[in-house]
């Protein structure tokens, strides 16, 4: 599984074929703290950790100054289940609740249909 | 329903309540063609008038070089129907095929858990 990572910002998933489906997004909101404080960084090596999980699907990921959102694709609960408990993610996981974010959201989605397109 | 809307972006959703759940997500990401083409102001306005549409609960919308994400949450298929059928909506549409973006990808997901951090 390949991640599009350029110029320190992840692209568009690739498309995740219609036999896939169903399977599960995890959207992550969060509005950080200030200062960098080592996010970068970790925010990369998590990416390229998720992409070699068995049943990661893709990521895809934009941050503003208002707001980030994260989206990784899964192709089941017991894949995203095993990838909140890795052991290097939980240490990442306490970092951003201590260093990185002011407030964050989770939440654990069935994509049911999906559509690309190209102009 | 309100959105928060700061300086040209929207920040997280408001949180959602339990009884909510399950809700649905439409996740919309994009890739912009350069140039900016009366793209800010008609998302603005998009993200007034869905906020106006019933079975709406909330918006985020993150955007860098790379890529766009915005998440819309809604409480019924019906509801994202409507939304997706709306004429004012409908217009914004054609002009993002034609002018706005250069890719972009459409997921409709049942949300089944949720999480809000404040630290």
């Amino acid at each position: 599984m390949t991640v599009k990572v350029f110029n320190g910002g992840i692209m568009m998933a690739d498309k995740i074929k219609e036999s896939e489906l169903p399977y599960y997004a995890v959207i992550f909101s969060s509005e950080r703290t200030d200062g960098e404080n080592g996010y970068g960084k970790m925010a990369e090596k998590m990416v390229e950790l998720a992409a070699k999980q068995e049943g990661f699907l893709g990521v895809e990921s934009a941050r503003d100054e208002q707001l980030g959102i994260t989206v990784s694709y899964w192709q089941s609960l017991e894949a995203i289940q095993k990838w909140k408990d890795h052991a290097a993610h939980q240490i990442a996981q306490e970092r951003g609740k201590k260093e990185w974010y002011q407030t964050f959201s989770l939440r654990v989605c069935k994509v049911e249909r999906h559509r690309f397109f190209e102009m």
